[in-house]
């Protein structure tokens, strides 16, 4: 059985440290190492050890001369680093790059792919595949398979986004910020702009010039890519709240043909990655979420104020299902294809 | 000029704090008190004494025999007490029982009203009037501006609700809940069912058959009564966040007619008790809102996904807005129109 040595850039982020997590754990009949992951950070944390499988790991600089010899590299450095260095990955011989950030997500060459959606589409890479950022990840599970059974017509999405999105800094600074403000519980104050603690934030990424966030934009333009379906009809607001990790989306959805509610739910159940949560009395939360692999989506109701139209919930672990599972997915479908 | 005696049942609650907060700087020429308010609690609040305007006001039992003398009742009690109470007080001469409480909300013999939205409606009260709940009285600001000027189609909320909605004991308990969590930073859990700490819990209220909660159903249907639209398509995901106090709303709204953002600018401005927040990069945050009057609207947007659409994100204080400010206004108003 053909053995893979792999890479991960990025690997002291948050990201990085989930892909690791994973890693240690994944089935070796579907991801077979050739020795323990190659890691690499910044030329600051380049030296740092971590531990996988026992073995201490030491991280080195993303100097494009040290990834000679990897088959695959999973990325979650920035944009920046992503733009300069998977094309020297690639040069040096490296024959599949799977980028979690978003510098590649929408050039015509690479394909973007979320792991039980349009697997088909890893079939036509040339050396780099994109996984979506972590709202859309989570919501194109169900629109995938509803779009299949019903076809989706129109989708109006508000998210519930948990700070872990934002990185190792924000979380920091939100633990820091809610043990501030609760030294006076009796009067919940802001103590900072950017204050997620006791507040809820309607803004995630930059803003655009129609009004809509970059993180807004991000969710409709990738779901058309992930779908193949350029004219799909979604509207989103992406809103930050005090949740650690685990993202929430509350999700209004019309179809292009009738259903019932038993079918729609049978569709869910027998889409891949997804947990259905039918009884309408439990409900998933990010609390319970964390660190689980499936998309979770509960509270499918029929939406009475017009024909063909349903209203969701859907949870998953932003860092998991949003970043580094899916990658990871990627690389075991891929591998599975005979494409690496 | 004519002064008023007015009562306050539930004064000490949530909304009861702040119908004594808020009258104590009421404007004396729209609401003339006839002596200092008098205060109603449970038996085991009664004998307590509440600071207003540096008179020691001692909370009297509700029993219906103390509201004998009073024009206006201001009630903030739950659903029992004012299925009883209430016509206990308008049989010994009250004149005038506004109710926050849903009991009478729905009553076709009772008015339901946000001020400045349906204020000609308190002319046929038969001496109950109602407010609506807190979620929809912010909700329907915008939305009969709107209604007005172009003609609603269909509404699509989701909501962020403050802990405060709830009461007080839920607050206390979010804030100890924090509290206890937050000793081990580095994993936050779940200590309680019903956790709202570092969590977002997508039921508010009980469960119905059709899988909305009664909170999502409150929406609706208080809505189509106070727009005076039995048929106006509108669909709600009711949510709780760990906020204190502020509820916030993402909402999705398709209109009849045509328009540009000025126009709906203008609407939103001229509309009573609104505050457009038109600068894009400025968003109104619950943190910001707490103790503030208007309705905060931010984040007004064309929704490309389909015609005469919109997005926008609307922000208020929820008890206020939702319960004692609106309340007041309606005294106010009911005054104003000789409705007393």
């Amino acid at each position: 059985m053909r053995k893979f040595k792999i890479g991960i850039l990025g690997a002291t982020g948050n990201v990085g440290a989930q892909l690791l997590n994973l890693l240690e754990s994944w089935d070796e009949n579907k991801i077979n190492l050739d020795g323990p992951p190659r890691l690499f950070g910044t030329k600051k944390s380049a030296g740092r050890e971590i531990d996988f499988k026992n073995h201490e790991i030491i991280v080195q600089d993303s100097l494009p001369e040290n990834f000679e010899g990897l088959d695959i590299i999973l990325s979650t450095a920035t944009s920046d680093v992503s733009e300069k260095l998977v094309p020297e990955a690639l040069k040096r011989g490296v024959k599949l790059v799977i980028d979690t950030d978003s510098f590649y997500r929408m050039n015509e060459s690479v394909p973007l792919i979320t792991a039980g959606v349009n697997d088909h589409d890893i079939d036509w890479h040339k050396g780099i595949i994109a996984g979506p950022n972590c709202t859309t990840a989570q919501l194109i599970l169900p629109l995938h398979a509803l779009n299949k059974a019903f076809g989706l017509k129109r989708v109006v999405v508000s998210t519930y986004q948990a700070i872990s999105g934002a990185g190792k800094g924000p979380m920091d600074l939100m633990i820091q910020d809610c043990q501030e403000v609760l030294k006076n519980p009796e009067y919940i104050k802001r103590i900072r702009d950017t204050q997620v603690a006791f507040n809820v934030i309607p803004m995630i990424s930059s803003l655009l010039e129609d009004g809509y966030s970059k993180e807004e934009r991000k969710v409709c333009i990738e779901s058309r890519k992930m779908l193949n379906y350029p004219d799909l009809q979604l509207t989103c607001t992406a809103v930050r709240v005090p949740v650690m990790t685990g993202h929430s989306e509350s999700v209004n959805i019309e179809l292009k043909k009738s259903f019932n509610l038993n079918e729609v739910n049978e569709v869910l159940k027998n889409q891949e990655y997804i947990q259905l949560w039918e009884d309408w009395s439990k409900y998933p939360m990010p609390l319970d979420v964390a660190y689980t692999e499936p998309v979770h989506v509960g509270r499918v109701r029929i939406d009475q104020s017009q024909p063909n139209t349903l209203d969701m919930w859907v949870v998953a672990d932003n860092l998991w299902i949003g970043a580094a599972l899916n990658a990871l997915r990627i690389a075991e479908k891929a591998i599975e294809r005979g494409k690496v």
